[in-house]
């Protein structure tokens, strides 16, 4: 089965979470793989890893980043910190894919938080996705990430567009430790 | 805060068990009330009771119910072993609200998972709800369900609408242990 979590709402990667926390529930082995993000800056890390049956890896540096010729039309972002990609944001996405490769017989269940944006922003091509999904058959995947490109909604079995309706930043409210992230 | 997921597609009670586990590894305590399930069948329940400082409680027979109303009007139901709301389940509903409000002093995140199917089908009132949720403005709140009323939205700082895009049962494929319950 692939499961996918998409859209611009939150809810994406805790629904990929709490999957996880079922499939472990039922006794089966998860293996979460985070693409764009380094898990040390994520509240939730600190509780998964104390956990059996699960392993967490991730394959990203800190901060956000954004292709460069986007950055460019966007030359104010960079005062946020946001940074282009570079090389080495290609790298670790594709050791990511080959950890999962490597590692794929160990477990029932492989979560690609974020997989969708690393597709997105040209760090990782579909085609290398897709066919990594088609290679297991007999595995779980959940698939997350916002912009996820039409031929990955076709190629996965469930697909939920997580919607926003309503924000607090809308309001001004940053983000919020142990809620968001 | 008041988080909301409501919608028709997969992924809000799991957002609601990523979250909670998140606010965990940030050293919050938190209360996961389920209204309408029996915490015994799901998977997800033997991992989180394992977990420090969060207390998981149902408020809910087994299996599936509808208005009696409803029922009368797709009597075809009763064969999928679908029964009619009774007095009971409202019973529990609001004893789960009591739970609630007699404890949440010892909680930084109270999670009321499928709340708005309890108020959709008239098992709890909205406005006793609403008011528990102003009572406490120092409190996270996460509110699961679909069917969400309105004033509930209104209501809520944080809304996703997790919307089906596309569902294995389109394909006559069943409910998956581990994924999905």
């Amino acid at each position: 089965m692939i499961y996918l979590f998409t859209g611009n709402g939150k809810g994406k990667t805790t629904a990929a979470i709490g999957t996880s926390l079922r499939a472990l529930g039922n006794g089966e082995k998860v293996l979460f793989v985070m693409f764009m993000k380094d898990k040390t800056i994520t509240s939730e890390t600190k509780v998964l890893e104390k956990l059996e049956n699960i392993t967490i890896k991730s394959f990203g540096r800190r901060g956000f980043y954004l292709p460069k010729e986007e950055l460019e039309k966007n030359p104010d972002l960079k005062k946020y910190g946001v940074r282009p990609i570079e090389e080495i944001d290609v790298k670790l996405a594709y050791e990511g894919l080959s950890f999962i490769k490597g590692n794929i017989k160990n477990y029932d269940l492989i979560v690609l938080d974020e997989i969708c944006v690393a597709i997105h922003f040209g760090l990782v091509k579909k085609e290398d996705l897709i066919n990594l999904l088609k290679e297991y058959p007999d595995k779980d995947f959940i698939l997350t990430g916002r912009n996820c490109p039409q031929d990955l909604i076709d190629t996965a079995d469930l697909v939920t567009e997580m919607k926003e309706v309503k924000h607090p930043y809308q309001k001004g409210i940053k983000a919020k430790k142990g809620l968001d992230y």
